[in-house]
């Protein structure tokens, strides 16, 4: 089984993964986690690239195919391997991330960017989506003060430093597409508490897993 | 005007790239050369990735994705700024070699790289493509010289590492893809000395700029 976790910045996309890897895990399954971008050896060079201020040159479509790259690699070398092993694969972003950010975001065809992302996915779209949902105010302000604890906004804060405007529209390409493609996704307000929205991704992986 | 140079390893791109740019600022024009994978300030750690011997572990669409990713970025940054500025611009290689190394030498759809290239060059394709042909058995031995005397084996040989047949397939794949887009290509021999090949290519390009 592949799921995926989507949404903007600060809407505790990490805390969820590792609370749903630790339960899974203890009901039995091998679970593997991984992200994007940098979920490969050569993902983890295009990510500096990607996610580095210095970047401020790069042309959209320059960006839109370093992800496309990135998520080549990544579903070669490790996606596919783990899914085809069994495992449960968990991974913090994955091709839905483009098609909103490019698409919805940066005003590029979304039809395009799905016929894009099929040939970098090969197949391997997730089971299971789930986007968790905030106001961008109140992400991208958690994001904020997460990055300059971890001291990483001059390596890894490009996104963050975009308008309030972008994520906007990012949020709302979000729902969009989610509502586009509901038999896959499932959407959560992020704006509870940690346990609270724990208690609701759990119950739809478990529908999920028991209707496999 | 933008002209692109193609070819496998060894017939002699870059001393015909520097003749012609010799020529052409002699007869008064303006004359910049770039180069793919690498023409840009991104493209050039793109280049790096691509053209390295540890990178035996790239997936095939990983691949095609970061020379797109290259070739936007150089469209935009260089190429069409150059183009606008009423250059002639003198590219060593570029998405011809994608198609025909992608497509004729690993088997991917030539169809879907011409419009995966459309997305990559924004309308930017060449005016003049000039295609230097010779046997790969001799064109290899002369790329070996080559880069045991500048001592980038390590650093740059993942092409010239691959086999005889493959070579093989990416010439007859050049001719191929030559005769499907007569309008642009000119097909040189360049197994003949230098002087000769500069004589066949000055002919065709004064023809080109005098039809403009």
């Amino acid at each position: 089984m592949f799921i995926t976790f989507e949404g903007i910045e600060g809407t505790g996309k990490t805390t969820q993964i590792k609370l749903l890897t630790n339960f899974l895990k203890e009901s039995g399954h091998e679970v593997d986690v991984t992200l994007e971008p940098g979920g490969s050896r050569i993902g983890r060079e295009l990510r500096k690239i990607l996610l580095n201020m210095d970047s401020t040159d790069i042309t959209g479509e320059c960006e839109l195919f370093l992800y496309l790259a990135d998520r080549a690699q990544h579903v070669g070398q490790v996606i596919k391997p783990a899914v085809e092993a069994g495992k449960v694969i968990i991974s913090d972003r994955f091709a839905d991330s483009t098609i909103v950010y490019q698409g919805y975001g940066r005003g590029l065809d979304p039809k395009l960017l799905r016929e894009l992302n099929d040939v970098a996915v090969s197949g391997h779209w997730p089971d299971l989506t789930v986007l968790l949902d905030i106001d961008p105010e109140i992400g991208l302000k958690r994001a904020m003060t997460r990055n300059l604890q971890d001291n990483k906004m001059q390596e890894e804060g490009r996104f963050e430093a975009e308008s309030i405007d972008f994520h906007s529209r990012v949020r709302e390409g979000y729902l969009t597409w989610a509502a586009l493609n509901q038999e896959r996704f499932v959407v959560i307000n992020a704006d509870q508490t940690p346990d609270e929205i724990f208690t609701e991704i759990k119950e739809k992986v478990v529908e999920r897993l028991q209707s496999r």
